[in-house]
Protein backbone atom coordinates (compact mmCIF):
# COMPACT_ATOMS: atom_id res chain seq x y z
CA UNK A 1 0.00 0.00 0.00
CA UNK A 2 1.31 3.42 -1.03
CA UNK A 3 1.40 7.11 1.15
CA UNK A 4 -2.29 8.37 -0.62
CA UNK A 5 -3.90 5.23 -0.17
CA UNK A 6 -3.20 4.80 3.38
CA UNK A 7 -4.56 8.36 3.87
CA UNK A 8 -7.58 8.09 1.80
CA UNK A 9 -8.54 4.97 4.11
CA UNK A 10 -8.33 7.22 6.88
CA UNK A 11 -10.44 10.00 5.30
CA UNK A 12 -12.83 7.48 4.35
CA UNK A 13 -13.29 5.21 8.06
CA UNK A 14 -12.67 8.75 9.97
CA UNK A 15 -10.13 6.72 11.54
CA UNK A 16 -6.53 6.08 12.85
CA UNK A 17 -7.01 2.91 14.64
CA UNK A 18 -4.70 0.19 14.30
CA UNK A 19 -5.82 -3.16 16.00
CA UNK A 20 -2.51 -5.09 17.53
CA UNK A 21 -3.49 -9.12 17.18
CA UNK A 22 -1.48 -10.09 19.81
CA UNK A 23 -2.96 -13.27 20.24
CA UNK A 24 -1.60 -14.55 23.06
CA UNK A 25 -3.41 -18.70 23.08
CA UNK A 26 -3.30 -18.79 27.10
CA UNK A 27 -5.51 -15.22 26.86
CA UNK A 28 -8.80 -16.36 24.28
CA UNK A 29 -12.05 -17.21 25.23
CA UNK A 30 -12.06 -21.35 26.07
CA UNK A 31 -14.66 -22.10 23.54
CA UNK A 32 -12.42 -21.31 20.56
CA UNK A 33 -10.36 -24.26 21.66
CA UNK A 34 -13.08 -26.33 20.30
CA UNK A 35 -11.34 -25.81 16.63
CA UNK A 36 -8.73 -26.34 14.84
CA UNK A 37 -6.99 -23.79 14.75
CA UNK A 38 -7.84 -21.10 17.98
CA UNK A 39 -5.61 -18.57 17.04
CA UNK A 40 -6.73 -18.26 13.58
CA UNK A 41 -10.76 -17.93 14.90
CA UNK A 42 -9.96 -15.32 17.09
CA UNK A 43 -8.30 -13.40 14.71
CA UNK A 44 -11.22 -13.88 12.08
CA UNK A 45 -13.89 -12.80 14.52
CA UNK A 46 -11.49 -9.84 16.28
CA UNK A 47 -11.25 -8.95 12.27
CA UNK A 48 -14.81 -9.40 10.91
CA UNK A 49 -16.12 -6.99 13.92
CA UNK A 50 -13.53 -4.54 14.18
CA UNK A 51 -12.58 -3.95 10.09
CA UNK A 52 -15.24 -1.20 9.84
CA UNK A 53 -13.34 0.69 12.03
CA UNK A 54 -9.68 0.16 11.77
CA UNK A 55 -7.26 1.28 8.72
CA UNK A 56 -4.53 -1.45 9.84
CA UNK A 57 -3.87 -4.13 11.86
CA UNK A 58 -0.65 -5.38 13.52
CA UNK A 59 0.25 -8.87 14.72
CA UNK A 60 2.55 -8.96 17.29
CA UNK A 61 4.94 -11.93 15.40
CA UNK A 62 6.61 -13.11 19.05
CA UNK A 63 2.72 -14.57 19.82
CA UNK A 64 2.91 -16.65 16.39
CA UNK A 65 6.53 -17.51 17.09
CA UNK A 66 6.02 -19.05 20.50
CA UNK A 67 3.75 -21.28 19.05
CA UNK A 68 6.22 -22.83 17.16
CA UNK A 69 5.24 -24.01 12.81
CA UNK A 70 1.74 -24.49 13.66
CA UNK A 71 1.44 -20.29 15.32
CA UNK A 72 3.08 -19.42 12.04
CA UNK A 73 0.44 -20.83 9.68
CA UNK A 74 -2.14 -18.93 11.83
CA UNK A 75 -0.50 -15.78 11.05
CA UNK A 76 -0.44 -17.06 7.11
CA UNK A 77 -3.85 -17.17 7.68
CA UNK A 78 -4.48 -14.27 9.13
CA UNK A 79 -3.04 -12.09 6.96
CA UNK A 80 -4.67 -14.36 3.83
CA UNK A 81 -7.79 -13.38 5.45
CA UNK A 82 -7.43 -9.76 5.75
CA UNK A 83 -5.94 -9.09 2.26
CA UNK A 84 -9.41 -11.32 0.91
CA UNK A 85 -11.70 -9.42 3.10
CA UNK A 86 -10.36 -6.51 3.91
CA UNK A 87 -7.86 -5.32 1.07
CA UNK A 88 -7.63 -2.03 2.02
CA UNK A 89 -6.54 -2.47 5.26
CA UNK A 90 -2.29 -2.29 6.07
CA UNK A 91 -0.96 -4.71 7.82
CA UNK A 92 1.92 -4.61 10.43
CA UNK A 93 4.05 -7.31 11.27
CA UNK A 94 5.06 -6.07 14.41
CA UNK A 95 8.88 -8.62 14.25
CA UNK A 96 11.36 -5.60 15.52
CA UNK A 97 13.75 -7.86 13.31
CA UNK A 98 17.08 -6.30 12.32
CA UNK A 99 20.80 -8.04 11.11
CA UNK A 100 23.71 -7.50 8.85
CA UNK A 101 22.58 -6.69 5.24
CA UNK A 102 22.70 -10.14 3.84
CA UNK A 103 20.33 -11.47 7.02
CA UNK A 104 18.00 -8.41 6.79
CA UNK A 105 17.38 -9.29 3.14
CA UNK A 106 15.80 -12.84 3.93
CA UNK A 107 13.82 -11.23 6.70
CA UNK A 108 12.48 -9.07 3.77
CA UNK A 109 11.49 -12.29 2.33
CA UNK A 110 10.42 -14.08 5.39
CA UNK A 111 7.53 -10.61 5.46
CA UNK A 112 7.66 -9.17 1.88
CA UNK A 113 7.23 -11.97 -0.20
CA UNK A 114 6.17 -14.74 1.30
CA UNK A 115 3.70 -13.32 3.72
CA UNK A 116 2.73 -9.94 1.79
CA UNK A 117 2.05 -7.62 4.63
CA UNK A 118 3.22 -4.06 4.35
CA UNK A 119 5.02 -3.04 6.98
CA UNK A 120 7.55 -4.67 9.15
CA UNK A 121 8.99 -2.75 12.56
CA UNK A 122 12.66 -2.95 12.43
CA UNK A 123 15.39 -2.03 15.86
CA UNK A 124 18.02 0.58 14.43
CA UNK A 125 20.44 -0.73 16.51
CA UNK A 126 22.51 -2.44 13.59
CA UNK A 127 22.39 0.81 11.10
CA UNK A 128 21.65 1.40 7.38
CA UNK A 129 22.20 -1.87 6.36
CA UNK A 130 20.22 -3.64 8.67
CA UNK A 131 17.16 -1.62 7.49
CA UNK A 132 17.93 -1.03 3.45
CA UNK A 133 16.97 -4.66 2.35
CA UNK A 134 13.50 -3.82 3.60
CA UNK A 135 13.63 -0.72 0.94
CA UNK A 136 14.03 -2.43 -1.87
CA UNK A 137 10.04 -3.52 -1.80
CA UNK A 138 7.66 -1.19 -3.88
CA UNK A 139 5.19 -0.17 -1.38
CA UNK A 140 6.45 -1.46 1.17
CA UNK A 141 7.76 -0.01 4.68
CA UNK A 142 9.93 0.18 7.29
CA UNK A 143 8.35 1.23 11.05
CA UNK A 144 11.52 1.78 12.59
CA UNK A 145 11.86 2.30 16.92
CA UNK A 146 12.22 5.61 17.77
CA UNK A 147 11.17 5.91 21.53
CA UNK A 148 9.35 2.89 22.50
CA UNK A 149 6.68 3.09 25.05
CA UNK A 150 8.00 0.51 27.49
CA UNK A 151 10.38 1.49 30.73
CA UNK A 152 13.49 0.29 29.49
CA UNK A 153 13.46 3.07 26.71
CA UNK A 154 14.98 4.95 29.06
CA UNK A 155 17.97 3.03 29.35
CA UNK A 156 20.01 3.57 25.61
CA UNK A 157 17.38 6.13 23.70
CA UNK A 158 17.86 9.49 25.53
CA UNK A 159 21.74 8.33 25.27
CA UNK A 160 22.75 11.82 24.54
CA UNK A 161 25.22 12.87 21.72
CA UNK A 162 25.80 17.12 22.25
CA UNK A 163 21.90 17.33 22.77
CA UNK A 164 21.04 15.05 20.72
CA UNK A 165 19.40 12.02 22.03
CA UNK A 166 19.94 8.03 20.72
CA UNK A 167 15.96 8.25 19.31
CA UNK A 168 16.79 11.92 17.54
CA UNK A 169 19.64 10.86 15.94
CA UNK A 170 17.90 7.53 14.94
CA UNK A 171 14.96 9.94 13.01
CA UNK A 172 17.72 12.09 11.68
CA UNK A 173 20.01 9.44 10.56
CA UNK A 174 17.18 7.54 9.03
CA UNK A 175 15.64 10.03 6.85
CA UNK A 176 18.26 9.89 4.26
CA UNK A 177 17.40 6.12 4.02
CA UNK A 178 13.95 6.59 2.99
CA UNK A 179 11.09 9.03 3.07
CA UNK A 180 7.62 9.84 4.01
CA UNK A 181 6.57 7.07 1.33
CA UNK A 182 8.51 3.89 3.01
CA UNK A 183 9.33 5.31 6.93
CA UNK A 184 7.41 5.53 9.69
CA UNK A 185 8.27 5.69 13.24
CA UNK A 186 7.58 3.76 16.57
CA UNK A 187 6.90 6.33 18.96
CA UNK A 188 4.98 5.20 22.53
CA UNK A 189 2.02 7.29 23.40
CA UNK A 190 3.86 6.94 27.33
CA UNK A 191 6.16 9.64 25.70
CA UNK A 192 3.15 11.72 24.09
CA UNK A 193 5.12 14.94 25.64
CA UNK A 194 7.75 14.07 23.34
CA UNK A 195 5.89 14.15 20.73
CA UNK A 196 5.93 17.74 20.12
CA UNK A 197 10.18 17.58 19.88
CA UNK A 198 9.75 14.72 17.32
CA UNK A 199 7.26 16.93 15.33
CA UNK A 200 9.64 19.08 14.34
CA UNK A 201 12.40 16.55 13.31
CA UNK A 202 9.83 14.57 11.15
CA UNK A 203 7.05 16.57 10.49
CA UNK A 204 5.89 14.52 7.25
CA UNK A 205 6.00 10.90 8.64
CA UNK A 206 3.81 8.56 9.74
CA UNK A 207 4.41 7.50 13.45
CA UNK A 208 2.80 3.88 14.74
CA UNK A 209 1.58 5.05 18.65
CA UNK A 210 1.76 2.06 20.57
CA UNK A 211 0.81 2.47 24.57
CA UNK A 212 -3.01 3.70 24.49
CA UNK A 213 -5.08 2.02 26.92
CA UNK A 214 -2.87 -1.07 29.53
CA UNK A 215 -0.02 0.65 29.01
CA UNK A 216 -1.44 4.30 29.75
CA UNK A 217 -1.03 6.22 27.27
CA UNK A 218 -3.55 9.18 26.15
CA UNK A 219 -5.13 9.16 22.84
CA UNK A 220 -6.23 13.02 22.80
CA UNK A 221 -2.31 13.92 24.24
CA UNK A 222 -1.15 11.50 21.03
CA UNK A 223 -3.56 13.82 19.10
CA UNK A 224 -2.58 17.17 20.15
CA UNK A 225 0.82 16.54 20.31
CA UNK A 226 1.67 14.30 16.98
CA UNK A 227 -1.39 15.01 14.12
CA UNK A 228 -0.16 16.35 11.45
CA UNK A 229 -2.14 17.82 7.97
CA UNK A 230 -2.46 14.24 6.72
CA UNK A 231 -3.23 12.70 10.26
CA UNK A 232 -0.01 11.26 10.11
CA UNK A 233 -0.37 8.88 13.04
CA UNK A 234 -1.44 5.24 13.57
CA UNK A 235 -2.45 4.58 17.18
CA UNK A 236 -2.54 0.70 18.48
CA UNK A 237 -4.80 -1.13 20.63
CA UNK A 238 -3.81 -4.12 21.33
CA UNK A 239 -5.54 -5.92 24.66
CA UNK A 240 -7.50 -3.05 25.47
CA UNK A 241 -9.77 -4.10 22.46
CA UNK A 242 -8.89 -7.71 21.60
CA UNK A 243 -9.18 -8.77 25.28
CA UNK A 244 -12.11 -6.63 26.21
CA UNK A 245 -14.19 -9.68 26.78
CA UNK A 246 -13.67 -13.44 27.18
CA UNK A 247 -16.97 -14.79 26.75
CA UNK A 248 -18.42 -16.21 23.48
CA UNK A 249 -19.53 -12.64 23.10
CA UNK A 250 -15.91 -11.61 22.80
CA UNK A 251 -15.63 -10.45 19.17
CA UNK A 252 -18.97 -8.37 19.41
CA UNK A 253 -17.10 -6.35 22.55
CA UNK A 254 -14.50 -5.76 20.64
CA UNK A 255 -15.87 -4.77 17.48
CA UNK A 256 -17.70 -1.99 20.37
CA UNK A 257 -14.60 -1.05 21.85
CA UNK A 258 -13.34 -0.46 18.31
CA UNK A 259 -15.85 1.72 17.09
CA UNK A 260 -15.15 4.02 20.64
CA UNK A 261 -12.07 4.97 19.42
CA UNK A 262 -13.30 4.97 16.02
CA UNK A 263 -15.55 8.08 16.98
CA UNK A 264 -12.92 9.57 19.21
CA UNK A 265 -10.78 9.37 16.20
CA UNK A 266 -13.40 11.04 14.11
CA UNK A 267 -13.36 13.97 16.60
CA UNK A 268 -9.95 14.56 16.39
CA UNK A 269 -9.44 14.43 12.89
CA UNK A 270 -12.02 17.21 12.84
CA UNK A 271 -10.64 19.15 15.23
CA UNK A 272 -7.18 19.30 13.99
CA UNK A 273 -8.90 19.51 10.57
CA UNK B 1 24.59 -25.23 29.96
CA UNK B 2 26.41 -23.22 32.30
CA UNK B 3 29.47 -21.10 32.62
CA UNK B 4 31.66 -24.35 33.78
CA UNK B 5 30.55 -26.41 31.28
CA UNK B 6 31.25 -24.45 28.33
CA UNK B 7 34.46 -23.41 29.57
CA UNK B 8 35.56 -27.26 29.90
CA UNK B 9 34.22 -28.11 26.80
CA UNK B 10 37.10 -25.37 25.24
CA UNK B 11 39.74 -26.88 27.22
CA UNK B 12 39.37 -30.34 25.75
CA UNK B 13 38.41 -29.55 22.49
CA UNK B 14 40.74 -26.99 22.38
CA UNK B 15 38.81 -24.66 20.58
CA UNK B 16 36.43 -22.04 20.96
CA UNK B 17 34.49 -22.17 17.32
CA UNK B 18 31.08 -21.55 17.01
CA UNK B 19 30.01 -22.71 13.55
CA UNK B 20 27.34 -20.44 11.86
CA UNK B 21 24.03 -22.69 10.09
CA UNK B 22 23.16 -19.80 8.02
CA UNK B 23 22.17 -22.40 6.00
CA UNK B 24 20.38 -20.34 2.98
CA UNK B 25 18.41 -22.90 0.72
CA UNK B 26 19.49 -21.39 -2.28
CA UNK B 27 22.97 -22.28 -1.65
CA UNK B 28 22.82 -25.53 -1.13
CA UNK B 29 24.77 -28.34 -2.89
CA UNK B 30 22.20 -29.17 -5.68
CA UNK B 31 22.07 -33.19 -4.73
CA UNK B 32 20.14 -32.54 -1.43
CA UNK B 33 17.37 -31.25 -2.83
CA UNK B 34 16.40 -35.19 -3.81
CA UNK B 35 15.79 -35.03 -0.12
CA UNK B 36 12.19 -34.18 1.97
CA UNK B 37 14.01 -31.65 4.02
CA UNK B 38 17.31 -30.44 2.23
CA UNK B 39 18.13 -27.45 5.10
CA UNK B 40 18.20 -30.38 7.85
CA UNK B 41 20.23 -32.91 5.73
CA UNK B 42 22.41 -30.48 4.98
CA UNK B 43 22.83 -29.38 8.38
CA UNK B 44 23.23 -33.19 9.67
CA UNK B 45 26.23 -33.33 7.15
CA UNK B 46 27.89 -30.26 8.60
CA UNK B 47 27.17 -30.80 12.56
CA UNK B 48 28.47 -34.71 11.59
CA UNK B 49 31.72 -33.63 10.25
CA UNK B 50 32.35 -30.72 12.15
CA UNK B 51 31.83 -31.35 15.98
CA UNK B 52 34.88 -32.57 16.54
CA UNK B 53 36.44 -29.15 16.64
CA UNK B 54 33.57 -27.04 17.32
CA UNK B 55 32.36 -25.88 20.91
CA UNK B 56 28.81 -23.92 19.46
CA UNK B 57 26.32 -24.07 16.86
CA UNK B 58 24.50 -20.44 15.82
CA UNK B 59 21.52 -21.07 13.16
CA UNK B 60 21.14 -17.64 12.06
CA UNK B 61 16.94 -17.53 12.56
CA UNK B 62 16.27 -15.41 9.30
CA UNK B 63 17.51 -18.46 7.23
CA UNK B 64 14.81 -20.30 8.26
CA UNK B 65 12.39 -18.02 9.05
CA UNK B 66 12.18 -17.18 5.50
CA UNK B 67 10.96 -20.54 4.35
CA UNK B 68 7.95 -20.04 6.36
CA UNK B 69 6.39 -23.12 8.67
CA UNK B 70 8.68 -25.35 7.27
CA UNK B 71 11.92 -23.96 7.94
CA UNK B 72 10.98 -23.91 11.39
CA UNK B 73 10.61 -27.35 11.66
CA UNK B 74 13.94 -27.68 9.85
CA UNK B 75 15.74 -25.91 12.39
CA UNK B 76 13.62 -27.95 15.46
CA UNK B 77 15.18 -30.95 14.01
CA UNK B 78 18.49 -29.72 14.01
CA UNK B 79 18.46 -28.40 17.60
CA UNK B 80 17.00 -31.94 17.97
CA UNK B 81 19.86 -33.35 15.94
CA UNK B 82 22.55 -31.48 18.36
CA UNK B 83 21.14 -32.31 21.04
CA UNK B 84 20.83 -36.19 20.82
CA UNK B 85 23.95 -36.81 19.11
CA UNK B 86 26.31 -33.56 20.33
CA UNK B 87 24.75 -33.21 23.99
CA UNK B 88 28.19 -31.10 24.87
CA UNK B 89 27.54 -28.50 22.37
CA UNK B 90 26.42 -25.12 22.88
CA UNK B 91 23.63 -24.17 20.63
CA UNK B 92 22.86 -20.09 19.70
CA UNK B 93 19.80 -19.17 18.45
CA UNK B 94 21.16 -16.10 16.32
CA UNK B 95 17.60 -14.19 15.94
CA UNK B 96 18.18 -10.77 17.48
CA UNK B 97 15.15 -9.93 19.17
CA UNK B 98 13.71 -7.63 21.49
CA UNK B 99 10.42 -6.56 22.76
CA UNK B 100 8.58 -4.77 25.88
CA UNK B 101 8.62 -7.13 28.09
CA UNK B 102 5.26 -9.17 28.24
CA UNK B 103 6.18 -9.96 24.69
CA UNK B 104 10.03 -10.80 24.94
CA UNK B 105 8.80 -13.47 27.33
CA UNK B 106 6.89 -14.74 24.37
CA UNK B 107 10.74 -14.75 22.60
CA UNK B 108 11.74 -16.54 25.78
CA UNK B 109 9.12 -19.28 25.48
CA UNK B 110 9.81 -20.09 21.94
CA UNK B 111 13.41 -19.91 22.39
CA UNK B 112 13.96 -21.63 25.46
CA UNK B 113 11.17 -23.94 25.81
CA UNK B 114 9.74 -25.18 22.74
CA UNK B 115 13.21 -25.17 20.62
CA UNK B 116 15.30 -25.59 24.31
CA UNK B 117 18.57 -23.51 22.77
CA UNK B 118 21.37 -22.60 24.71
CA UNK B 119 21.33 -18.80 24.43
CA UNK B 120 19.76 -16.09 22.20
CA UNK B 121 21.15 -13.42 20.65
CA UNK B 122 19.11 -9.61 22.01
CA UNK B 123 19.42 -6.22 20.14
CA UNK B 124 19.76 -3.92 23.10
CA UNK B 125 17.66 -0.97 21.81
CA UNK B 126 14.75 -1.34 24.08
CA UNK B 127 16.30 -1.54 27.54
CA UNK B 128 16.54 -4.02 30.72
CA UNK B 129 12.93 -5.08 30.67
CA UNK B 130 13.37 -6.25 26.81
CA UNK B 131 16.12 -8.62 27.96
CA UNK B 132 15.32 -9.48 31.67
CA UNK B 133 12.66 -12.03 30.49
CA UNK B 134 14.99 -14.35 28.72
CA UNK B 135 17.42 -14.18 32.08
CA UNK B 136 14.24 -15.87 34.11
CA UNK B 137 15.93 -19.46 32.85
CA UNK B 138 18.54 -21.36 34.84
CA UNK B 139 21.78 -21.92 32.60
CA UNK B 140 20.16 -20.38 29.44
CA UNK B 141 21.95 -17.03 28.11
CA UNK B 142 21.61 -13.78 26.56
CA UNK B 143 23.70 -12.72 23.96
CA UNK B 144 22.99 -8.86 23.60
CA UNK B 145 24.60 -6.88 20.72
CA UNK B 146 27.22 -4.22 21.08
CA UNK B 147 29.26 -3.72 18.89
CA UNK B 148 28.42 -5.33 15.73
CA UNK B 149 30.88 -6.11 12.64
CA UNK B 150 28.57 -4.75 9.89
CA UNK B 151 28.96 -1.20 8.59
CA UNK B 152 25.69 0.17 9.97
CA UNK B 153 27.09 -0.09 13.28
CA UNK B 154 29.11 3.30 12.67
CA UNK B 155 25.25 5.02 12.79
CA UNK B 156 24.75 4.49 16.13
CA UNK B 157 27.26 2.06 17.92
CA UNK B 158 29.46 5.40 18.46
CA UNK B 159 27.16 7.79 19.86
CA UNK B 160 28.81 9.47 22.29
CA UNK B 161 27.85 10.61 25.73
CA UNK B 162 30.12 12.28 27.25
CA UNK B 163 33.17 10.11 25.59
CA UNK B 164 30.85 7.38 25.95
CA UNK B 165 29.85 5.51 23.33
CA UNK B 166 26.46 3.53 23.00
CA UNK B 167 28.10 0.22 23.17
CA UNK B 168 30.41 1.10 25.94
CA UNK B 169 27.30 1.60 27.55
CA UNK B 170 25.04 -1.10 26.90
CA UNK B 171 28.30 -3.01 28.36
CA UNK B 172 27.96 -1.04 31.40
CA UNK B 173 24.38 -1.06 32.04
CA UNK B 174 23.57 -4.37 30.78
CA UNK B 175 25.99 -5.92 33.81
CA UNK B 176 23.71 -4.65 35.98
CA UNK B 177 20.94 -7.42 34.49
CA UNK B 178 23.19 -10.43 34.51
CA UNK B 179 26.51 -11.64 35.28
CA UNK B 180 28.86 -13.24 33.17
CA UNK B 181 27.41 -16.60 33.90
CA UNK B 182 24.19 -15.71 32.09
CA UNK B 183 25.25 -12.76 29.43
CA UNK B 184 27.89 -12.94 26.63
CA UNK B 185 28.35 -9.89 24.13
CA UNK B 186 28.49 -9.96 20.68
CA UNK B 187 32.13 -7.84 19.04
CA UNK B 188 32.36 -8.06 15.61
CA UNK B 189 36.35 -9.51 14.71
CA UNK B 190 35.90 -6.28 12.55
CA UNK B 191 36.47 -4.04 15.01
CA UNK B 192 38.99 -6.15 16.58
CA UNK B 193 41.36 -2.64 17.42
CA UNK B 194 38.39 -1.97 20.09
CA UNK B 195 38.67 -5.26 21.92
CA UNK B 196 41.20 -4.15 24.21
CA UNK B 197 39.15 -1.23 25.30
CA UNK B 198 35.72 -3.40 25.29
CA UNK B 199 37.80 -6.02 27.78
CA UNK B 200 38.52 -3.37 30.16
CA UNK B 201 34.74 -3.09 30.96
CA UNK B 202 33.70 -6.93 30.24
CA UNK B 203 36.96 -8.35 31.66
CA UNK B 204 35.47 -12.00 32.53
CA UNK B 205 32.74 -12.38 30.08
CA UNK B 206 32.22 -14.46 27.05
CA UNK B 207 32.64 -12.45 23.79
CA UNK B 208 30.39 -13.95 20.73
CA UNK B 209 32.83 -12.56 17.72
CA UNK B 210 31.56 -12.98 14.24
CA UNK B 211 33.30 -11.60 10.95
CA UNK B 212 36.25 -13.74 10.90
CA UNK B 213 36.71 -14.97 7.64
CA UNK B 214 33.96 -13.88 4.89
CA UNK B 215 33.95 -10.59 6.51
CA UNK B 216 37.48 -9.83 6.47
CA UNK B 217 37.98 -10.21 10.62
CA UNK B 218 41.38 -12.14 11.65
CA UNK B 219 41.48 -14.67 14.14
CA UNK B 220 44.73 -13.76 15.35
CA UNK B 221 43.66 -10.15 15.88
CA UNK B 222 40.89 -11.16 17.89
CA UNK B 223 42.97 -13.60 20.22
CA UNK B 224 45.24 -11.12 21.14
CA UNK B 225 43.23 -8.55 22.17
CA UNK B 226 40.12 -10.71 22.87
CA UNK B 227 41.06 -13.71 24.90
CA UNK B 228 41.23 -13.48 28.78
CA UNK B 229 42.13 -16.02 31.39
CA UNK B 230 39.22 -18.69 30.66
CA UNK B 231 39.47 -18.03 27.09
CA UNK B 232 36.33 -15.93 27.34
CA UNK B 233 36.02 -16.04 22.81
CA UNK B 234 33.13 -17.77 20.96
CA UNK B 235 34.44 -16.84 17.32
CA UNK B 236 32.32 -17.46 14.55
CA UNK B 237 32.60 -18.44 11.01
CA UNK B 238 29.96 -19.40 8.86
CA UNK B 239 29.96 -19.08 5.26
CA UNK B 240 34.02 -19.87 5.06
CA UNK B 241 33.43 -23.53 6.53
CA UNK B 242 29.32 -24.40 5.22
CA UNK B 243 30.27 -23.41 2.09
CA UNK B 244 33.07 -23.78 1.42
CA UNK B 245 32.40 -26.28 -1.33
CA UNK B 246 29.69 -26.94 -3.13
CA UNK B 247 30.04 -30.54 -4.14
CA UNK B 248 28.94 -33.88 -3.43
CA UNK B 249 32.11 -33.49 -0.73
CA UNK B 250 30.63 -30.17 0.96
CA UNK B 251 30.65 -31.86 4.44
CA UNK B 252 33.90 -33.74 4.15
CA UNK B 253 35.67 -29.90 3.11
CA UNK B 254 33.48 -28.22 5.92
CA UNK B 255 35.49 -30.38 8.23
CA UNK B 256 38.38 -29.52 7.29
CA UNK B 257 38.23 -25.83 6.98
CA UNK B 258 36.92 -26.22 10.64
CA UNK B 259 39.79 -28.50 11.94
CA UNK B 260 41.56 -25.95 10.67
CA UNK B 261 40.36 -23.77 12.26
CA UNK B 262 40.69 -25.25 15.79
CA UNK B 263 44.59 -26.02 15.32
CA UNK B 264 44.80 -22.59 14.83
CA UNK B 265 42.59 -21.97 18.14
CA UNK B 266 44.61 -24.60 19.92
CA UNK B 267 47.65 -22.97 18.90
CA UNK B 268 46.14 -19.22 20.54
CA UNK B 269 44.91 -20.71 23.58
CA UNK B 270 48.42 -22.11 24.20
CA UNK B 271 49.96 -18.99 23.44
CA UNK B 272 47.83 -17.04 25.50
CA UNK B 273 47.67 -19.90 28.57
Amino acid sequence: MNYNELVNQIKTKQSFLCVGLDSDKRKLPKHLFETNDPIFEFNKAIINNTAKYTVAYKPNIAFYESEGPKGWISLQKTVDYIRTYFPEIFIIADAKRGDIGNTSKLYARAFFENMDVDAITVAPYMGEDSVSPFLDYDNKWVILLALTSNKGADDFQYHNDNGKALFETVLEKSQQWAGKEQMMYVVGATRSEMLQDIRKIVPDHFLLVPGVGAQGGSLQEVATYGINKNCGLLVNSSRGIIFADSSENFAHIAGIKAQKMQKEMAKLLELNS
